[in-house]
């Protein structure tokens, strides 16, 4: 179409609304472009500025808040297409999107290729998909719906739309926690240890999707980790890992449009899962990569057949993609460490690098296992004899030396600050922990601000097998503010059970 | 929650910005609410004016275009809780929608019940879903992932939320169209036949889906349709019969809603279909169902094997809630009538009603034998001799008669008004038409603006077999707009096919 010369040309101003990650622009209802291309509130638009094109979402002014001659831009809008001082943008029925026949075969149970895939989310990457075409997207890949073969070609697709890093000859370490286990927080731990003994291992985490604290927002406390494509390489090159934000460094960024819809869906699917940790690992340059598996009642992964299938589409899919594999399935049946959210997990972390007494054990334990299945998968090295070198890291110093470098080369350390609200929940009554709720327990710290407020959250010592006594605190809850500190212990009352107490034999 | 006395309020007004049918509320980023309950931009929020909830997607001004003391409304918003003058709002996270655990279990596969229906359709009507989550819900039903139980339970469920009508003793006829058949507008003659023989068929008819026009939007540019409850209960005593949209009387309410994640994702599944058809039959108050559905590739239903599965579904769900319902398969191979588009169609429908010698017989057949097979589904009613009835009223002006009384009852005839811009597209060769793609017919009307534009559409008279000679015109668009017209025309250009020209033998 070219028709530019009759087109009715809009004066482009910032809306200042912000609408999270969709682009959305502002008509007014009489602005002869509403009106030429019969736009309606909710109409998805073509707008160009000089050779830029976004698809945005249109909402229609009906006050005079706007003139009929001036579009307004959202935040995502204005971010996105960055336009010069009195930039004029014209607007498009935009095609449909190309991946509109796979999708919609998709919805309806077809098997798609990896073409099909490139396709659905080259639209992903470039805004062409709605927050509804996605949520489609997603709910059609969920439970068994993708098999193996599409999820080695979902992974390819987001790989193929990202950029990649290639660290040249020789082992890539990496490792990735399947999460839904409170408090989780190995990997700035692993990655300190790795480096200190000289390997490569360039991390990129991800913020949470539905738990309360994600690995790059427990880093984010302690270090900048919005770090590009360069800074990251030259952290890495320099100290030999990172921790840094996977979204920043557009490594798989369809993953993270992705996660825009199933955040508030609150479910991820096994094929989703794997083709959005692979594709992260792929897209780095990992080729050596350890699954940390907790398996729980109220994990992530709940039993040992889901335990199976997952490791069965993980194998089949790096094998597919030429990584090296190995997965740690680990007790996922209480928290680890003992915060929960992003400060207070930042805070195990510290404690355990710097050989605290008081560090949480089986924060420790877990990094040093990990870490020792990690090294034992790089060729040539002896079987067994990482977890020592893991040990010797750590109890030397010379990890915490490592992560210091690291937080240094990334933009400098912060001491992790804490909330200002706090209240303890207390025991009912006296009695052995039999369970502990890890959904619920996530789901407090949640509800008290995490991660959105990163001192936010919840700290508990007690494990399965302990004694309490009543009135003792079961935990407490830390917020920002005393609205979150009230819903997160409004929920507690509602929910008796996060700790399952069985009574002493009197 | 009884924190009433410590809450902050915000004074409420219009930000007069259409957002659809999804509320939205503005609040400003360094309001005392966004802080103190740490909302974010697209944050679900429950919004309290006195006694009345809604709850609403966020959206975050970051400019001074608001004071930080108010709270800005989207139309929706207003117009579903109509602050008063003068109106203080208080703002809760909203409870998680009772029906959370059931969407997520029909999304990973699972069966769900009766309960689990009405609690989602409960949601769904007091707007407790997101878009997001209405999207996966429609996804998840898609293809054959509801069974015969299952469409059943979400039909009592959709019936269940809204109003229902109930007419006493005795046959009370109805009649739906599987759409999918651009032009097929039976119901007005229909409606107009079988009252003029003194039966009652309180119609209710839907707005397009997926189509260039549904039946409540040709209906509106005869006579108005948007009647309450009360208003169509006074047409069907007045006159016996009515032709009226359905979203306003509420009767399935949820269907409305449901549909607005439908139509950009552009598919209709077989049980949400049968349940959308049947939950307005029931609440209507409808006994006796004649269903028409054309079969043919470009069809909605596009093979035997798929109409087949499809009346099985509709005559399961039909035998479960009592309803007695008769299928009459057509030829959905190419349109019905002359005009695509609400006002054309209408033309066609007066046409038919008025004896013209120029109507579209197959419109006029069509509907005689659809009035026949719906009269002899009436028990007492001789076998076959309904076809003869339709006839005669048609023939007589009894049919006619009737349709003015029953515009008359809505609020008044109106003669269709007919579109500014008209372009022919014309044949590139002579031959002889082998196949229509209905389809790609409707996207040129679409394109043209239908339904949004109800003057908008094309005209054609072609019909399969017949010999077109290279230059003549195959269709006229009409559009409202040269915009629009120059859309449909590109698109036209792009598709060549949609007449299937086969070259005469020279």
């Amino acid at each position: 179409m070219n028709r530019e010369a009759d087109r009715t040309g809009l004066r482009v101003i910032r809306a200042g609304i912000d609408t999270y990650q969709q682009p959305v622009v502002y008509m007014h209802r009489d602005c002869e472009v509403c009106r030429s291309e019969g736009f309606a509130a909710l109409t998805r638009v073509s707008m160009r500025i000089d050779h830029r094109e976004l698809i945005a979402t249109l909402n229609v002014v009906v006050s005079d808040l706007l003139p009929a001659d001036a579009v307004a831009l959202s935040e995502a809008a204005w971010s996105a297409i960055q336009p010069e001082p009195d930039a004029i943008a014209t607007f498009y029925h935009p095609e449909p999107p190309r991946s509109a026949g796979a999708l919609r075969a998709k919805v309806f149970g077809q098997r798609l290729e990896e073409a099909d895939y490139l396709a659905l989310m080259q639209d992903t990457v470039h805004n062409r998909l709605s927050d509804i075409e996605l949520a489609a997207f997603v709910t059609a890949c969920a439970g068994e719906r993708l098999d193996h073969g599409e999820t080695t070609a979902l992974t390819r697709a987001m790989v193929a739309v990202g950029d990649t890093l290639d660290w040249g000859e020789g082992p890539v370490l990496d490792k990735h926690c399947v999460g839904g286990l409170p408090g989780n927080r190995t990997t700035p731990i692993i990655v300190a240890i790795v480096a200190s003994l000289g390997y490569r291992i360039p991390k990129t985490s991800s913020r949470a999707i539905t738990s309360p604290a994600g690995t790059a927002d427990t880093m984010e406390v302690m270090a900048p980790v919005e770090l590009d494509l360069d800074a990251m390489r030259y952290v890495v090159e320099r100290e030999g890992g990172c921790v840094v934000w996977g979204g920043n460094v557009r490594l798989s960024p369809a993953d993270d449009v992705l996660i825009r819809v199933e955040r508030p869906l609150d479910f991820d699917s096994d094929g989703q899962l794997v083709a959005s940790i692979l594709s992260k690992k792929v897209a780095a340059g990992s080729n050596h990569v350890l699954i940390d598996m907790p398996v729980g009642p109220t994990a992530k992964v709940r039993s040992a057949a889901a335990a199976d299938s997952l490791t069965g589409r993980l194998a089949g899919t790096a094998a597919a993609l030429g990584l090296r594999v190995a997965v740690n399935r680990s007790d996922g049946r209480q928290p680890v460490g003992y915060g929960i959210g992003p400060a207070l997990e930042a805070a195990d972390v510290l404690s355990v690098l710097r050989g605290d007494p008081d560090a949480p054990a089986d924060l420790r334990e877990r990094s040093i296992a990990l870490a020792g299945d990690l090294l034992d998968l790089v060729p040539g090295n002896v079987i067994g004899r990482g977890r020592g070198l893991a040990e010797q890291s750590l109890a030397s110093g010379q990890a915490l030396a490592k992560f210091m470098a690291i937080c240094d080369a990334q933009g400098g350390f912060t001491e992790p600050k804490f909330a200002r609200h706090r209240a303890d929940v207390l025991a009912p009554r006296n009695g052995t922990v039999m369970a502990i709720d890890n959904r619920r327990l996530s789901k407090v710290a949640k509800l008290a601000g995490a991660p959105v407020s990163p001192a936010a959250g919840l700290v508990s010592r007690w494990r399965i097998g302990d004694r309490i006594s009543a009135g003792e605190p079961m935990f407490t809850v830390h917020a920002q503010s005393k609205g979150q500190l009230e819903y997160a212990l409004d929920y507690t009352q509602a929910c008796p059970t996060i700790f399952d107490l069985r009574e002493d034999p009197t």
